[in-house]
């Protein structure tokens, strides 16, 4: 028999109805449960934020809501430390759900089912631009947004994980690219780093304005990570056939009541445009080819792992909260602990 | 020189900013022109009303908004009664937007070209089924709806010219068809008439509720007419994949605000759906092959004219309105003169 391992983990204590706070959750320590036939125990290594989390504290959506009482839910890199399931062994490195804590005894199922990650990868990117926001960016801006050279791209939460990446990605494919961030350093970061063509300030500059300006003949695509008042002003400026990517919505995530819809939705009519939403596990059946055409851009340097790491899991609530403060810039992690 | 004719006309005197009433309009009786090298002098014989048009009273959209002091814009079928151009002969019945007035002398140009019809083709169907309210049934359900047999589709406005098309197209396509309308006699009637499946009443029943209750697996297509509160209920039903049809937004067009957007569009996100607005003009160069697949299922009795014809120009204001109290079952058209 191993050693007992003391597990420290968040619970989810109580949903939110506005804002996440700290008070959501609870810190407890507990032993970590010996794997039975068919499991192994894993050492969480590195926690992913993303806005969607916010969704799963408080209702059932595309998946169940988080039991209360039970360890908050988040995609994690982690290592096997004992394994007893056939074609995993100790040492190797593992993607799953495993959530706000050390370590986790699983059979490999759930809502994002383990797998096993190539040799060497790295845990940030494995979880960024070669992970699940990469896939999201990647199927949004290619199956829905259906890019053409020369057309202009317009991407809200531009700074954030899934929005750099979708405006590099537009990038790659000719177009001219705008990105919607909140704040100067931002703005900057995304032409620089992300290599946008041209950034807004929704917190100092008029959106309506800078998109009239900067868009002339209207947006063709635009990549929505936002919803509200952007997702309208934009609306007010499609070109002809344009294609509208709705991804997120985070400036409603935290709102008790539903906030109101787009009312230039009629827009729609009038050029004849479309507005289509997506879950990354609507494309499960081309991840593979996903990923492998984004490690070639990763390789040819096109593509950039914008990132924030936090350290440690007892900053796991407030590294969460990051993501709607708006203080991450690209992808939100937290690091647990190194792999062995 | 032909003797000098009365026209009569009715001219846009004010724009609305809330609902259309007698006064934005002034009647006025002033001298035919007669026509020059290249023009015809066209009878007016029926007019066409649609909720567009209200639209077209108070500001550019997809096309000019109709100038102060000039005649009402509106779709109608005439008849040539002096032509002095080429291939187009007095008795020839001609389709355009020849507006508000017993006369009009034209090039054939304009917003809506003139088309000859063949001959014998009733003049009400060549506004109706036969003519743009066909045909934008026909494209919206078609090109962006997507029907497959079995699937559940949903129109709201299923009373009114373009929706009970789209419900009878619908129903050609082997799917279930629910329509939403006002009252207990449109919804009587758009079973007995169009041969929908079900109907639901917004003014006595509850949307939601019935919608629950009809759609048990969810709005595979969505036609919306309406706008508002409907289309906000309907987005809250819709099934995996669901194909949403914006055709217009009648409970909108009379107000003086931007009434506000569909709040649960977000469902898009959780459902991957798909909301897609269309102009009938988007598909102008198909025209020739609608106008054939409607006229093949007129003739078969799958698709019938539901109209409501009022008579005199005298009425044309009191025409439009009957469109935005609801008052018309089916396409709702304006005698104005028989044909010589």
């Amino acid at each position: 028999m191993p050693a007992m391992r003391a597990n420290r983990q968040w619970i989810l204590k109580t949903r939110p109805s506005g804002p996440v706070t700290e008070d959501c959750f609870e810190w407890r320590e507990v032993e970590t449960r010996a794997p039975g036939d068919g499991e192994v125990l894993i050492r969480n290594l590195m926690l992913s934020f993303d806005p969607t989390q916010r969704g799963w504290m408080s209702e059932d959506t595309y998946v169940p809501k988080v039991p209360l009482g039970e360890v908050m839910r988040a995609g994690s890199v982690g290592q096997v430390v004992e394994s007893r399931k056939d074609g995993i062994e100790a040492g190797d490195l593992v993607q799953g759900a495993f959530g706000w804590q050390d370590y986790t005894t699983t059979d490999g199922g759930g809502f994002m089912p383990m797998s096993k990650l190539p040799r060497g990868t790295p845990l940030n990117l494995a979880m960024g631009v070669l992970g699940i926001t990469g896939l999201t960016a990647y199927f949004g801006t290619l199956e829905i947004g259906l890019p053409q050279a020369g057309e202009t791209f317009v991407v809200s939460g531009a700074a954030g994980a899934t929005g750099s990446v979708a405006g590099m990605i537009a990038k790659i494919k000719g177009c001219r690219v705008v990105g919607i961030a909140g704040g100067e350093k931002k703005c900057a970061w995304i032409k620089s780093e992300g290599g946008f063509d041209e950034a807004i300030d929704y917190k100092s500059e008029s959106v309506s304005g800078r998109l009239r300006e900067l868009c002339p003949d209207g947006i063709d695509i635009y990549f929505d990570n936002v919803g509200g008042q952007i997702l309208n002003q934009a609306l007010a400026r499609i070109a002809p056939n344009a294609r509208i990517i709705l991804c997120g919505a985070i400036s409603g995530y935290e709102s008790a009541e539903l906030p109101p819809g787009p009312a230039n939705y009629f827009n729609l009519v009038l050029k004849h445009g479309r507005m289509e939403g997506f879950l990354v596990l609507d494309y499960l059946s081309k991840f593979r080819e996903g990923i492998a055409q984004l490690a070639e851009w990763h390789g040819e340097g096109k593509l950039k792992q914008l990132e924030d790491i936090q350290e440690g899991l007892e900053n796991a609530p407030r590294t969460f909260m990051r993501l709607f403060s708006g203080a991450n810039m690209g992808k939100q992690l937290l690091k647990i602990a190194d792999p062995a």
